[in-house]
């Protein structure tokens, strides 16, 4: 049984050998785009959960970079020939990635691939008495500009997936030297935004809240889309705007949220217990689908 | 005659095919980093100019990422197996990345290579009577952040050439857009600090500044520092500091310097006409080695 599989657009799935060149410019760049999609597996076979809405960000992302993306179809062949060779029961990440493609023969064009992975088996914070399951640890981490930083800058690629993540990457380590499990990045003007890998809702008093996309240049989050729609069918009224940090120590819970592991409540923040309301905890579950 | 060669740590010279999977990091999250060099080549063989002040950059930008970098002899080795190999007269450009390694196999640890080709010909727009060669029109745009936005948050990798490059290529391609040839990345508080791929001085008075490294996040560049230590030892004084962007349209020559074209004078900012002293272009590109 494999546990991971790679396609590329144009050869289909591929064995376990290099298919990029170092002139890429997705690689020597980061001038490309991707976006991650959960796929279940069981008996009935596999299917990517989402996948319209994952395959849209892309291509949203494509936009923004000016890069010609391959059509939908495509994508959805390629995704089908990925699935077709995929068995491993559980839960995988498909992530989809689309480069500007070789510097050194442009005619060639963009390069276009999906991975397959078996999720990684978590090994969470066992979850003390009373306390609530997928529970982290997080610090506030700055990301150097304001809230409004990305408005009328387009070449700052603003709300765009791309392949340059570095600084994301770098942030959750951060996190993780400091102590913690991961980050909660925050303005020079003081409003809570997103996580390095995942989106942010915040709970008060029954309304739901999560950062606006746009100025802010957070990335759009198709989990943080249906942990809100889903707590609005749930009765909660839902609001999209910027958070302060201080509301963060008040809330009734804050999350942050991914495709990959769903809703984690935040228990500490900076080294300051959050409370988190058990039965709230598991209606934002619930809402995601988890 | 080859145009441009690949070497890979472990490996020496391939040829034109594959090397990187979609797992490396250095992909998928731009998790690696990068540096550039000139090679020149003639009837006594090839050689990098300034190849210690690279490698010690490439390291440092590695220090900052955490990634453990091969010993210094090991990347001189591969430097030698793809000078040996290569015969193309005139200039190259050498460029140096490692990246974090596989995702999907941690323990093959980081992966190193080095790319050479041969430099693109330049076709510079044409120097009309009474101007100066290599000139530019360039646009200013704001890079998001304020000038001292990278103290004390080094997750932001402020300074490190990573390999999540993207804006940079973005900005490049807006200032096209708008009819000019590059940029100047100016902050929300009003400082000029370095163009998308190249440094910058400013010469105004007979004094030359550039804009120092650290908590703006630039970018420190050899060549600038090489200008910087020619213009010192022509008799020009010079100075570390930040630069108004007011004083861009004041200044007696505005130069975006890097290793790949040499110092290029701003005889156009923003659509407004830049005077450039001929003769103090010509001292800057003399302190360039150009």
């Amino acid at each position: 049984m494999t546990s991971s599989l790679v396609a590329v657009m144009g050869r289909g799935v591929v064995g376990d050998e290099p298919v990029i060149t170092p002139d890429d410019l997705g690689f020597s760049r980061g001038d490309g785009c991707f976006d991650s999609a959960r796929v279940l597996t069981d008996e009935q076979g596999a299917r990517v959960v989402n996948l319209d809405e994952h395959l849209d960000r892309l291509a949203s992302s494509a936009a923004a970079l000016d890069i010609d993306i391959p059509a939908r179809e495509r994508w959805v062949e390629l995704v089908d020939q990925a699935l077709s060779a995929w068995s491993t029961p559980g839960e995988a990440v498909m992530k989809f990635v689309l480069t500007r493609g070789r510097e050194w023969e442009p005619q060639a064009g963009p390069l276009a691939l999906l991975t397959l992975r078996e999720k990684p088996v978590l090994t969470p914070r066992p979850t003390p008495a009373g306390q609530v399951p997928r529970a982290l640890h997080a610090v506030t981490l700055t990301t150097g500009h304001p809230s409004d930083a990305f408005r009328d800058a387009p070449w700052l690629l603003g709300g765009v997936k791309t392949l340059s993540y570095v600084t994301n990457v770098a942030a959750a380590r951060e996190a993780k030297r400091r102590g913690a499990d991961d980050a909660i990045m925050v303005t020079t003007d003081g409003y809570a935004l997103e996580g390095p890998t995942s989106g942010l809702v915040v709970v008060s008093d029954g309304v739901m809240r999560t950062a606006p996309t746009g100025d802010t240049g957070i990335l759009a989050s198709v989990t943080v889309d249906e942990v809100m729609r889903g707590a609005a069918a749930d009765g909660m009224e839902t609001r999209v705007e910027l958070v302060p940090v201080a509301d963060l120590f008040t809330a009734d819970g804050v999350f942050l949220v991914s495709s990959g592991r769903g809703p984690c409540p935040i228990v500490e923040l900076d080294g300051r217990p959050l409370p988190v309301d058990a039965e709230l905890a598991a209606r934002v579950a619930r809402a995601a689908g988890f």
